[in-house]
């Protein structure tokens, strides 16, 4: 049951909404309806929750509405696909007034917007701490970007830059010292971060389909979802790790945030050797760099360390 | 970022999930896939907190993994449509262990299975209080029973009973004293509401469409919805409200919950006038009881009462 004060907020939150075509029933009733759509479907969730994946403080209210809806378009990205439409859950605690919501929900329809997703519905509760759980569908018009796609002898890619997220996410917590444009950027990288839609779409155009996945738990991490899910290996060159101009001036040559460190939504994909970096990444529309290879056997290695490593271990702390 | 025991145990409850043929790819990527629908889809999201929409020493954790899925197919229902895939993002708390989540995945999965509902994904997050948040999307057959299509002279319509979760949860709360049968019977009503998914469906083949929405708000709030939405105004019968026994043993002639308590999951719908209530009823599959009258005007009106209502005044307190 809903209290007169959270109808309230549904209806400010929803009012002047505007649907695209696809849309048939958007907000307001049991149920969005959308058309029947052209290709397959994508469906996934994802949350955050203050106090775990942010403090309020350090988010005005419409980037945090942006960076919500950005995790799981991140989610489609690593799919190959498009998002269509979100639903979104509010958790609403006593002390956030509408203006706050307003602001909130400000950032998610102008992201929702330049991404071509209509907010067709959602809910509000009360709650202890803020969350916002948002759930996206999409349309998948080519193949699949698996997990489990990568094959003995791929070369392994990630788009952008790595560690950036985590060292802004440190800054932010007073766990690390950095001053001026570097620390302005790497902030920023943590809390708007940019869902790598359009290189999803392309790589989803290759044959044979790429094994591809998001940043969003960490290099070592996400490789390693690959490598069980197509049961192989993987060996990471922790020199050829893509780094931040404000990375390196922050952290120097220590490449653990980049190794280990999440929320950076890049993507990681593996493709059969010999792509030229300077075409793929001119038809990805952003930046790759090739940082391993893919291997028989089981578990991430990189080079350097003995044995396979987990994220989150101090030998992560390769410094060269 | 998510911790190990977080990966852990997602990969324990996704553990021999069975998939339909709809479903392309279920848990384990960073979307599932799903089979393109052969109708205009439906999406929705509902979401449970402990605390403030249950505690969890009322609920057996399967009661409560299946009713976080049951109030979203009742959503659905309330469209006339066909459930066909969900996701679930667990808010989870450090006292709860791993056989929990087993438990609460379990009921949660095997009404998934009764209502032909794939699990194609999820997310975990810490969190302070239990929350359980589901999307689900559907398809829809036939005409949408949306909330605007009620006009002036239909005859308004409810499934089953009313009050019933509403003092269930009043008993559970210590605010309610009853006994034997007929407090296990209320209790049950609130722990185990049942989404009326064939009645639903098959008010969809009818045309014209029928407006239609679930009881969770209250049916004086809930028909406030289709009031609100249809341009139209409402007089119900307080006389004519289906009551279970159990809730007249415990209530009397309090019709207060019948009118103003919510969570009951029933279906509230309006027809053109003439239908026989037992050709009605058995088309259906449920026992449905004529309860009012689409009117000219705004706002729902109770007979007997001054001017229109809102659910939770004290003036809902009547006795007939």
């Amino acid at each position: 049951m809903k209290t007169p004060g959270e109808f309230e907020l549904i209806a400010r939150l929803c009012a002047g909404l505007r649907m695209s075509r696809r849309t048939l029933l958007g907000p307001g009733d049991d149920c969005a309806v959308l058309a029947r759509p052209q290709y397959p479907q994508l469906f996934t969730i994802d949350s955050m929750v203050e106090g775990v994946h942010f403090k309020l403080r350090w988010f005005p209210p419409a980037v945090l509405g942006a960076r919500s809806l950005e995790v799981n378009l991140s989610d489609v990205a690593a799919m190959g696909g498009l998002p269509t439409a979100c639903v979104v859950n509010l958790g609403v605690r006593r002390a956030l007034g509408a203006a706050f919501f307003d602001r909130l929900y400000g950032g998610l329809r102008a992201r929702a917007k330049t991404a071509g997703v209509d907010i067709v519905g959602g809910n509000i509760t009360r709650a202890d701490r803020l969350s916002i759980t948002v759930a996206v569908v999409g349309e998948l018009p080519d193949a699949a970007l698996g997990r489990d796609a990568a094959r003995v002898g791929d070369e392994i890619f990630v788009t952008g830059t790595l560690g950036d997220a985590a060292a802004g996410w440190r800054i932010l917590d007073g766990q690390l010292e950095a001053r001026g444009a570097a620390r302005r950027y790497l902030i920023d990288r943590f809390l708007s971060p940019t869902a790598r839609l359009a290189a999803g779409a392309r790589l989803a155009r290759m044959r044979p389909a790429p094994a591809a996945i998001d940043v969003s738990d960490g290099l070592l991490q996400d490789l390693g979802h690959i490598c069980e899910r197509s049961r192989v290996g993987a060996t990471v060159d922790p020199g050829a790790l893509p780094l931040s101009p404000a990375y390196r001036a922050v952290m120097g040559t220590d490449r653990s945030l980049a190794l280990g460190g999440g929320e950076d939504y890049e993507l990681l994909f593996c493709l059969r050797p010999g792509h030229d970096l300077r075409a793929l990444s001119r038809t990805l529309g952003v930046r790759v760099t090739r940082i391993g290879l893919i291997t028989r056997g089981r578990g991430v290695r990189v080079a350097g360390l003995r044995g396979p490593v987990r994220a989150g271990f101090d030998q992560l702390k390769t410094r060269g």
